[in-house]
């Protein structure tokens, strides 16, 4: 999953880095650290952040090390593992939504969601970071960049595990993915449509 | 400086994850590795790498922690920053082309040189990393994303003491940044122009 602010920019891009430019990065310093709380909730506790890329926030569940070799999850456990990372998402929103209540802002969320498999590990021997790639990857970047302010966009075959588990989904149509040709996307429904 | 190897996607973008991608990604970091050694000659001592972002390798010179307040590098300082990242540009063209020899690859870098203010922190609670943020460090990375393989552009304000401390630099007219509309954009001359 890929969450971004992409109005964040608007605050830091152009900014005379001396004056306002370290102001605009506490205060992303402080939503991606009120992110991050959200992880040391039990719920929350099989989803694994991997890195925040400016000011979009990445994150994925259901990464089981060791176990590259094995068999696909059950049914179940993939259910969780996507219906849970749209919780995340969810409570993402919901947060978004009270720091502009409380700071008087206007920053908007734009998620993109895919499942499927990685490839797991750390590059680098300097500064190394744990990451994944993969074709699933790529696409949920592109779910969030080719997405809606405020909307929550995922691919179809994951859609079709939300709406199994109960969530409304809102099929967008062909959308044109770059790299990816047209893909079928949806959008998935929650309380903050419109209003992030 | 960004430096990337934007060829390098075609390796590992569509494998089949199972099965090519993991040896895909060992040979990134065989690279990357490689780059990173250079980071210990005394010579490079002032580089901080920042990260790696796919196969980019983005990394900075003259970062003054804690002096952010003072006033400008002297100018033999700022020469100095400016100069070892050309030669830290070439030293990484070189290792890639070592490669290319060894593993009969192909594989190009184009890099993105700018040099100015800099804000430099941490984000995060949960894997926390530090990173550098500022319209200098945006069009540094644009010099590398609209830049040609093989070469290493930078802007002209920094093309302009390249040129002084004895560098040969090609001005390549003007170029159509995404973000910033037309800039002067330089090419730095190098012994592997045409090559990789």
């Amino acid at each position: 999953m890929f969450a971004s602010i992409p109005n964040y920019k608007e605050f830091y891009d152009e900014t005379d880095v001396n004056k306002q430019g370290l102001e605009c990065l506490r205060l992303l310093n402080e939503i991606i650290c009120d992110f991050d709380k959200l992880l040391l909730k039990p719920k929350f506790s099989g989803i694994e952040k991997i890195k925040t890329i400016a000011s979009t926030y990445m994150c994925a569940s259901g990464l089981r090390p060791g176990k590259e070799d094995g068999a696909m999850d059950e049914k179940r456990t993939e259910e969780h593992n996507v219906t849970i990372l749209v919780e995340f998402a969810i409570a993402l929103m919901s947060i978004l939504d009270s720091i502009n209540r409380e700071s008087f802002q206007r920053f908007r969320l734009r998620i993109g969601l895919n499942h499927g498999p990685v490839i797991a590990g750390v590059i680098g021997a300097q500064k190394p970071q744990y990451d994944i790639w993969s074709n699933t990857v790529n696409v949920a970047s592109r779910m969030d960049s080719c997405g809606v302010m405020g909307r929550l966009q995922t691919t179809e075959h994951t859609a079709k595990i939300l709406m199994a588990a109960g969530y409304e989904c809102e099929c967008r149509g062909m959308t044109y993915v770059k790299g990816k040709g047209n893909l079928v996307t949806y959008f998935v429904k929650t309380q903050f449509d419109g209003k992030l």
